[in-house]
């Protein structure tokens, strides 16, 4: 620990900052009573006897009868969903009280590998919130699958592993572990060594299969969306992480083992996952998630612990950040009373939100080369986009996907198309649209090729550089000619996402780091974001976030089916299979 | 995980043992259900859908609806406080159903260092118990005040850490620390470095000292003695673990923070400390202890997590023991419904105890030389035992120390004493008897002498090989020639306990590990200690247990005053003093 904190405790200087005059939320004993915190540089001094550590020096903050808790903790949040860089993440999560994040910044290692990962994690070093690092123990999801740039394997991952700020390892998916995949097992094997954690992705594994995952060590899970899945997992001693984000909300499901089924709430805590920039500044963070518990029926005390302690204690941090005690990082919350609003965040020590709005700023940052200039498109005619069979074809039977409109799963639909010049056409009317993935790093020029439904373009194309887990671009569109101009429009953009009618884009938005993210701030993309969302409706879409669930079309590990640079999958069977059943 | 435990999850063969037909209390979700587990090999497979796992070689235990706990967990026990060899100890607790100890064998370091340490570890691991090891922070307490054969330094703790079984870090003296020993902050930095788990040793830490060791890394303690410093350790997310064990008993007071305060529970377990073969023998272990708690109105759940669950989260070993989890331990109790006793106790997988007894028996051990004939006394004559003045002096004012008969702390006593022949005297009449400690190493042939009051011995002397922290053998007498035989008879029996009077040895137990332990079993042992205290409390002593007492009286980390080798030890000062004030 560092000497000023020590010498601060030991009273031979007074403390940097204390807040005082609040109700103190104690998570670690589920109190609330009238107190504060002291904090030297960093660190909580202490929770007691406040006034002996005030000093000229002092800033005092007066929370004026506020409650007074730990900075939120967010146990599986991948910061590139929201397409911000992580400063201006930084900026626009503390705003809404979260101090802490475990993430793996998957999304970047799939570009740019960890070397991009580290750049990322070093830009984050520049700003107050306190990042833990989650080694990827796959990228990309299914290498056999897909292309990506960034490729891990466990060499990789046990290098990954020894960095300081790392917890664990992230994402194992249960069908690999049960599957045996012996690198994810060299991983696991080294992280458990290590006394890491083993974080799960573990949607739908129930039964033999969960206590298959348990028994291999995985400890907690994200992806439970049924309230007896929750019971199960807190039954067999799995972490429940209830996820509520962008891409789900599945707090009000989980949350039911609580509220109804009363369990010791020790093993659950509430992660966001993704979450999507107008959620974040329309919504908000784990502050709305926390308040989304409280309305469920969970009781204040055991909403904040859900936020703070429990979600640290997933990772066995619980003593160096979630909950105010001496040592811990200073990480602190002004809730107003009334509203459970986060009205002052103070992130390892710095008061860097309060009701005057921003405390701090950090300057925007030259990033990386290896995070710059990623999207190397082959050269292309817009035929390349489209199924081609015998030029005398005069119809159809494709097997093409249908993405549901409130959670980005995709079923299997057949339909019957009209060939014409041996090029198998999209209908609108069926709702049955060109879809295709397109290489991005140089490496091969693949090109994937199916159709799908759900997304009800009347016409136009939208395209985005976001297509986990490759992050190849992929396009929908109901004619190939905007799908090149929007292709190319992501090319010129060195990454983004757009929306093209008639050869014309109506709305764009660039990604030039990695083809993910922006120097943008939260609100400024927002704006923008909005726009895109606006014009994709205007074109016939109803999904509320279309590109958000244009992003994750691309990832074969959600059901059922996929669109890869390789091809069409078939999640279940990880093949790539052949959408065109039946040509006449 | 082993091979066969994954291929029982898969139903690719069955389990080996299943348990069913019990009320099944889920520490992990905090309740109770009809239910059972599925075991294979050492390990949980399964703790739903019992009957798959059933097969004609499947052994089955009907519990006949007890309750089915996970076997307990005493996350601070020294085994040596029982005087029993490892394995006479593992038969012992795990009768009462405690399966897991957390442990340092700081005792045996004492006496023949980490060798004997890792010899008997060595010898635990034949039997079923489940012992992680904590690396004791100093052996002995005092280096400067005393004399061991064993030394502890950071070098060897670093070595000791890397063990599989360690898990963290024993015994963080409070002003140790505050004193910024560097030894000891060496080896707090490899324990945390490691992610293993620093232990403290806090006893009357309160405030600001209490705050600087939690900063430091510290995050539990088994001191406390005060409900409220129970809360403040609590509050300030130290795990709390309530002693109640035969040298303390704590619960009671500390329990009021559940019952009355009704913090969160996550963080309090019940600890034993040490524990005295008489106690283990009539009155239990754990078991016992989780029964006091109930009867202080904790409810049953929460007291079974606290011996469980939680005592196994005070060392982030929540996935591994404490709890019925897929891929956990199996360590099973069946408690009946009435009186909560344990009736049967499965360790690793196997069945130990049962209503018809035990069902193992552990061969006895031929154990490694290092912990055999360690009681190597210097030569003596008896008036080497007292203090000795002026030849022509007619009294003394001295300052002696006086213990308490409920729990082994001392105060200072002065008191006028007699001088004949240059050697000043004890008087019984003023409850002022010798004590001496003589070093039994061959190192150097120390010997320590002072007064004592608090034995009440009318005649007689009583010795013993175990005194904490240096393990020297300890003599307190009414005369010169009866300790003078007692120590004698110390070393004739290679270690051990005697009472002597008028020459004749009335009451003795040899221990020949260590002039620690016996190769005796509990319920043997127990009958010889009976018979020692009995000729004791016959001697005029009220002490309800002398020999655990006279144990303590050289350890110099107990308030207020010691005898070590070295001399008599102001505790406060950790300083050697002159306990003769005046002579005339």
């Amino acid at each position: 620990m560092e000497k000023d904190v020590l010498d601060t405790i030991k009273g031979k200087r007074k403390a940097d900052l204390v807040v005082k005059n609040g109700s103190f939320v104690n998570v670690a004993s589920g109190e609330i009573y009238d107190g504060g915190v002291a904090v030297t540089g960093k660190y909580v001094v202490a929770i007691d006897n406040l006034e002996d550590y005030i000093g000229p020096k002092t800033k005092v903050i007066d929370a004026k009868g506020q409650y007074i808790t730990p900075g939120f903790v967010d146990a599986h949040i991948h910061p590139e969903s929201s397409n911000l860089s992580i400063k201006r993440f930084a900026e626009a999560i503390m705003k809404h009280g979260t101090t802490t994040i475990m993430t793996d910044i998957h999304e970047i290692g799939v570009v740019s590998g960890l070397k991009g990962i580290e750049a990322v994690l070093d830009e984050g070093k520049q700003t107050d919130l306190n990042i833990y690092f989650v080694v990827p123990s796959h990228i990309p999801f299914a290498p056999n699958l897909e292309t990506s740039a960034g490729q891990f394997n466990s060499e990789i991952i046990t290098k990954a592993l020894e960095r300081e700020d790392a917890v664990g390892l992230s994402e194992i998916v249960a069908p690999y572990l049960t599957a045996g995949f012996p690198d994810l097992e060299k991983s696991m094997a080294q992280t458990l060594k290590n006394r890491q954690s083993c974080q799960g992705h573990l949607p739908e594994t129930v039964g033999r299969d969960l206590d298959y995952c348990l028994a291999s060590g995985v400890t907690t899970d994200h992806e439970c969306i049924k309230t007896e899945e929750a019971l199960e997992r807190v039954r067999k001693g799995c972490h429940l992480m209830m996820r509520e984000g962008s891409a789900a909300r599945n707090l009000a499901d989980c949350v039911k083992v609580i509220t109804e089924n009363k369990v010791d709430t020790t093993l659950c805590s509430i992660v966001t996952d993704d979450l999507h920039t107008l959620d974040l500044v329309n919504r908000g963070d784990l502050d709305d998630a926390m308040r989304t518990a409280i309305k469920c029926g969970v009781d204040f005390i055991t909403a904040v612990q859900m936020v703070t302690i429990n979600a640290a204690r997933a990772f066995h941090l619980e003593h160096n950040c979630g909950a105010l005690v001496p040592g811990a990082r200073a990480d602190i919350c002004l809730l107003d009373k009334e509203k459970l609003e986060v009205t002052s965040t103070i992130a390892g020590g710095i008061e860097v939100y309060n009701d005057e709005g921003f405390c701090i700023h950090y300057e925007d940052t030259v990033h990386d080369p290896c995070l710059m200039e990623t999207v190397k498109l082959p050269s292309f005619c817009k035929e390349d986009l489209a199924i081609k069979v015998s030029k005398d074809a005069k119809k159809a039977k494709v097997l093409g996907m249908k993405t549901l409109d409130w959670i980005p799963i995709t079923l299997g639909q057949e339909a019957t198309l009209p060939v014409k010049d041996g090029i198998i056409q999209c209908d609108v009317k069926q709702d049955m649209l060109y879809i295709a993935q397109v290489e991005r790093y140089g490496i091969n020029g693949n090109i994937g090729k199916g159709f799908i439904g759900g997304f009800n373009l009347k016409s136009g194309a939208i395209a985005s550089s976001i297509a986990h887990d490759n992050h190849n671009v992929i396009v929908i569109g109901t004619n190939l000619s905007d799908m090149e101009a929007a292709l190319l429009h992501c090319q010129k953009m060195d990454g983004g996402q757009c929306i093209v009618n008639d050869g014309k884009v109506l709305a764009d938005v660039a990604f030039p780091i990695c083809g993910l993210m922006s120097d943008l701030s939260a609100e400024e993309l927002a704006e923008q974001k909005s726009k895109m969302i606006e014009e994709t409706h205007k074109l016939g879409s109803k999904i509320p976030i279309p590109f958000m669930f244009l992003s994750f079309i691309g990832l074969a590990a959600i059901p059922s089916y996929a669109i890869t640079d390789k091809g069409f999958i078939d999640v279940e069977k990880q093949k790539i299979i052949n959408p065109v059943l039946e040509v006449e």
